[in-house]
């Protein structure tokens, strides 16, 4: 297994991007992940009851086909709480995207980070389609990573070379960050392409399992967004034996996590404002349920965050914060080891006494600079 | 029905305060609230599960007599996270008062604000009993209502004067605000003192709504402090009919309950570097507690929190707070009304088109001044 943080488009994967207009800074803001063969698609969405007009699109898709071609994301504006009219955008996008690569309007899957709230400007997208079509190539993604960015800091990117068998096979997967950075930004999403063979029960599962242990592992500002996504494309094009069970799961399984908790790292330490990059690790809890609930809940205090901020080796916001999680934990169970916090990594480790349950949780520290990012208005 | 924000005690209550020595800056920050007639007792505590020593040994007494005389409230330490050293520091200054004063010691509670994780000195409570003691008069509620606040930057006063029958009755509250201030800080503390004659039932039936209505309806941080607590005194001196049901328990709800919301707004408006003061309305809910839980979702939503502060109407972060409420909101069942936010007071509306349920919170705004206030370590 070789791992290099680098976008590395498996076999039959194309990508593109170009700055159709709907960032005013004129940066990329379209891309547009393609497979040659038709891909087994596999996702995992925010669970905010109030999802975006693309997401809601896309599980339809994902209901009603098998195989998936394409994936379009623009960045500049969510989507989001645009009502009906957003949904017939989305559609629209669809059907550009569908159109210009002669593909089944259901095998188009399709994302949107941006703006809330506000209508999507879809004359700019048909415009750009031809263009972006025209530039798919394998080198692509590079540009392609950066248009699905925001006010993302570096683009976020990590490829890996596995064996299945003997024959090769290659996971890449592209991010954007999770700071609810910029006034009315949102959304984490993240792309993961592979040319392996595998059956699809076992890659929803896989990736189900992946995403538990890393994205849904981190917390910037405890804010949900209305967009988060990671979806996933495996177009067979390695010709491996089809993962179905056994070693061959577990290589593969193993790398996907990899990628996932690589990725969902980077997203923390890219958090806007943030200045400490902090590991929250419960052990001992009744179960890893519990150990997952307090854990977070230390992650999202924002005394706790503050403290670590300034430094300040603050044991009871920590004992607060377990005592606030709503799990019946009592003083006489609790053991806090709190880390240096002068340098860039915090770790904390919470002994709760009572279990084997145990999480390891990711976040970022608080700071004025985050106020400052999401108070201004532009 | 009479109401100053100012604290008048009712009769056959004294107070006192002395500064002995638990805060560094020498302010006064050990106060005593006395009944010179045997009292029933009711209050409302954290549901935090690791709390305070004071608070074990108050929740004992409360449940092991059925008359009480004094509350004895340091600030400056909240002998908290202290273990069975703890325990018996708290038990301790419960043995003092209840000498100096010639009572019981299960007529006395106690109370704790402050550092938490650090042993509370008792020697100097004890030392400062006789002066504390001799000190009880009726004036000195002006003191002992500065005796208990720690950071916050004016102190909370209200006083209600009602008729029961033809009865002069009083309620006095002194309260100290939620903000968890300075580092290691915490606690909100409330004390409400009646001569109001009532049945003990009544009594916690009418605390439990107020504070439901109040002191659980507002939110600075989202962190739950290991104190918070709001404790009555009724010794019955005002002679009035027994308060047991009607126009007369109705009367003294009304008063009990506006008493609580206001000094709960005075916490929210005193809360740490807060610029703005922010009402929530959720009408139209399922039921009340979904309107309260999709409210304090939005009061706790650190983007809606940052946007307010910023001026900045962003509709996409209180929509994006619903759908992360936990509630199966859709989009179609929203509508959200925003005030002008140039002003001290920000009024929120959010409908959800599907129920009668309702609630009302209270925030603030989250600025850089926080930060700062709670990263510093001092």
């Amino acid at each position: 297994m070789k791992k290099v943080f680098k976008a590395n488009l498996p076999l039959g994967f194309k990508a593109s991007a170009v700055a159709c207009g709907l960032k005013k800074s004129g940066k990329l803001d379209l891309a547009l992940l393609y497979s040659e063969l038709p891909a087994l698609a596999s996702a995992q969405f925010t669970t905010n009851s109030i999802i975006a007009a693309p997401l809601i699109i896309s599980k339809k898709h994902l209901r009603t086909a098998k195989r998936f071609q394409a994936i379009l994301v623009n960045s500049g504006n969510a989507n989001c709480f645009t009502g009906k009219t957003g949904l017939s955008d989305a559609q629209a996008t669809v059907e550009f995207t569908a159109r210009e690569l002669g593909l089944k309007k259901n095998s188009v899957l399709i994302n949107s980070t941006g703006i809330i709230g506000r209508r999507l400007n879809i004359s700019k997208i048909k415009l750009a389609m031809p263009k972006l079509v025209r530039g798919l190539t394998v080198e692509g993604i590079n540009a392609a990573k950066n248009a699905i960015l925001t006010t993302d800091t570096f683009s976020k990117e990590v490829t890996i070379d596995l064996q299945i068998g003997k024959c090769p096979v290659k996971i890449c997967a592209i991010a954007k960050g999770a700071g609810m950075v910029a006034p009315h930004m949102a959304t984490m999403l993240c792309f993961i392409l592979t040319d392996a063979r595998i059956g699809q029960n076992v890659l929803d599962k896989a990736l189900k399992s992946a995403v538990a242990d890393s994205f849904n592992c981190i917390t910037v500002d405890g804010c949900m967004s209305t967009n988060d996504t990671v979806m996933m494309l495996a177009n067979g094009a390695s010709g491996n034996k089809m993962i179905l069970k056994g070693k061959d799961l577990q290589n593969f399984s193993t790398a996907l996590n990899t990628v996932c908790l690589d990725l969902a790292k980077m997203v923390v330490c890219d958090a806007e404002g943030a200045t400490k990059f902090i590991q929250i690790d419960v052990t001992q809890a009744r179960n890893d349920a519990e150990a997952k609930g307090v854990a977070l809940e230390i992650a999202n205090s924002l005394l706790f965050k503050t403290a670590v901020f300034g430094e300040n080796p603050n044991f009871g916001r920590v004992a607060s914060a377990v005592g606030a999680s709503g799990f019946k934990i009592k003083e006489t169970q609790l053991q806090i080891k709190l880390g240096s916090l002068k340098g860039k990594t915090v770790k904390l480790s919470v002994k709760l006494l009572r279990g084997q349950g145990k999480a390891r949780v990711f976040t970022s520290d608080l700071t004025p600079e985050y106020i400052k990012i999401n108070a201004e208005y532009n």
